[in-house]
């Protein structure tokens, strides 16, 4: 039995404690919001993360430390090491934490990206991300990299992003240029946040969920196609025709971040397809949205296996039993009744306020083919009109 | 979403409650001790179950209360369903509470039982239990009592025996007689407390276990093939082979105990398997040692059934997903390192201090076939000498 301290109390934390209690361990989360969704699933310190005295007091007695979203401090991390082992590794919220830090360490593992280049080189930049030489003479300054990434093209801020927030897609230079100087700077008003992306007309947008444990044992989920609408993914699903290749692709360049951060824990790479071939869109050094499917549709769900790996226990099987189909209940839920009756509905909700563009829940469904499976999603765009 | 009230915190709570939040809802406890497994994951309030003051604090805003063993008192109950409603009703609990009541309670809906007689009805027992008068003049009598239950015969206590406990075989005249003035009196010294039983040879011990909701719809998982030792269930198998005739046999006893109680709520009946006839042994108004196997192996657990029941939602499907084992871990537990290297196994601890005899968690499989399950089975004997 081992004492897991989670930094975040969000429903991916919920969703841990579910899952690693029937293990027989115990949870201590730490959340500056103190009603989120795992607060009445077990202690809970509610403290800024800056606060060191709370988190020493929270490291008190844990045999390891992980954490549920990305945007947690690396100072946060690092402070906790002192005290208990952190999975994952704090360089993979390095990495993960900018936007341009994490496409250029995917370009220097040799795993394609979409086109990128940021505004503001000239203020300070320098090659300390790893960027190569090459790259930084491409993107140095505003004129050129119009010159690199064609219109329309997608202006992001580099940090603090998710679900949509802090993009923009710019379709001319105008527009750009209007970007840049007004809405879309980061919080301290540096153009530097920002980074500027190649517009991808992907095919499919696909995530792969990995998870290593300490003794560099690995394991894959299948890829999982996501939809999404407003930046919020709506629906994830595993339908089995995901080829041999695709899926080799994938596992290979999440094998290399893996490795080469010497990853403990679940890691999420999203991927654009186009044409047959992955690029890497961004990564979660965490469980996802995109994997809520495994708690029903796998032998061991993705939170079970971020447990067991930051507990050294041997990694479960990832095999998906059936195609599932993940549907995100975002801003509004509808009637549960409506939901529970139809057969084979798994409904997760988080016990949050409803909030437009929340996540407030998610419903799966695992079927033993995609006719059977799309019957059962047409059913819950009749009882849920917000899908 | 509501707030339910669960009295009992032990293993079932825990998992009453892991099944129970994904739905939304919120739990409190309430069990005279205070480090029972359920009191990590929720409100617990640790009170005599006789405290009306106690009571009353834990029913404050509760919208149903549960239970999760049968022998809380009925008084407790009782009192609660003046703030909220409780179920399984009050009535199920009156009935299942005393092996006698109980069995006479089966023979009254036609639904065979074993031979049963009690002792020292001359001290006071009427038929206010609904014993009809030719079972009454039938037993009136020790000594015609051994007429009629031959031996050897199990000797119980009518009240408070689980896991084998209160339970002795009798093989002749004196061993019963012995039992009777001896160690086999109830807490009173009374062998009115007594219940003797045909000793059944029987093929099988299986059980069902079945869920009714306010509206009065059923569902029934398929029946469970259970292994015990010692009195206490080692092994539970869904193993397929259920011929369709016994399962209508268990189902139709199953209905008439939801109907005559008017149940809401999981309920589970044993019985024995004798030449293709079902006897009915006992039964339980909660989830069951023998469901475990739903949490993975059913689309909708006996947990969630159960909360969806209390709730007045939906049930939701019971059926199989494979054949399934459940290996319950008794007094001791093996290295989890051992278990979860097993492809496929499902760990359930309770975070329970080891003790002889006590239920510490238990192991779920669900396979495609009966050979791979078997084999599953092997690596957990290998694994765990206690099994």
């Amino acid at each position: 039995m081992s004492h897991i301290g989670v930094l975040g109390a969000g429903q991916l934390g919920r969703m841990l404690a579910l899952a690693g209690y029937p293990l027989g361990h115990r949870f201590r989360f730490f959340d500056p919001a103190s009603d989120s969704p795992s607060s009445l699933l077990a202690d809970h310190l509610a403290f800024d993360y800056a606060d060191t005295s709370a988190l020493e007091k929270f490291a008190h007695g844990l045999d390891v430390v992980t954490y549920e979203f990305e945007n947690v401090p690396v100072e946060t991390v690092r402070y906790l090491e002192k005290f208990a082992p952190v999975y994952p590794p704090a360089i993979a919220l390095e990495k993960a934490q900018d936007r341009f830090v994490e496409k250029s360490f995917f370009r220097e593992l040799g795993i394609p990206t979409p086109k990128f280049t940021i505004n503001g080189l000239s203020h300070g930049l320098t090659d300390e991300n790893g960027l190569n030489k090459q790259t930084l003479s491409r993107i140095h300054g505003e004129k050129r990299t119009l010159d690199e990434v064609e219109f329309p093209a997608v202006l992001k801020t580099r940090r603090m992003g998710y679900d949509g927030k802090g993009q923009a897609v710019v379709h001319s230079e105008a527009e750009l240029i209007s970007g840049l100087s007004h809405g879309n700077t980061d919080k301290n008003g540096q153009a530097d946040g920002l980074i500027l992306e190649e517009f991808v007309s992907f095919d499919r947008e696909l995530s792969i969920i990995a998870v290593r444990n300490k003794s560099g044992d690995v394991k894959f989920y299948p890829l999982i196609e996501n939809h999404h609408r407003d930046g919020i993914l709506r629906l994830s699903l595993v339908t089995g025709n995901i080829s041999s290749d695709l899926q080799k692709q994938a596992e290979g360049y999440a094998t290399k971040v893996l490795s080469a951060l010497n990853y403990i824990g679940v890691l999420t790479i999203e991927f654009f397809e186009k044409d047959g071939r992955l690029l890497a869109n961004e990564m979660a050094p965490r469980v996802h949205n995109s994997g809520h499917w495994t708690i029903e549709g796998s032998a061991t769900s993705q939170f079970e296996n971020q447990v067991r790996a930051a507990t050294d226990a041997p990694l479960g099987s990832t095999n998906p039993l059936g195609v599932c189909a993940m549907v995100n209940l975002i801003g509004n839920l509808p009637d549960a009744t409506s939901i529970l009756k139809i057969e084979g509905a798994h409904l997760h909700l988080y016990d949050k306020e409803p909030r437009a563009k929340r996540k407030l829940g998610h419903i799966t469904f695992v079927e033993k083919d995609m006719e059977t499976l799309q019957k059962k999603i047409d059913l819950v765009k009749e009882a849920y009109e917000l899908f």
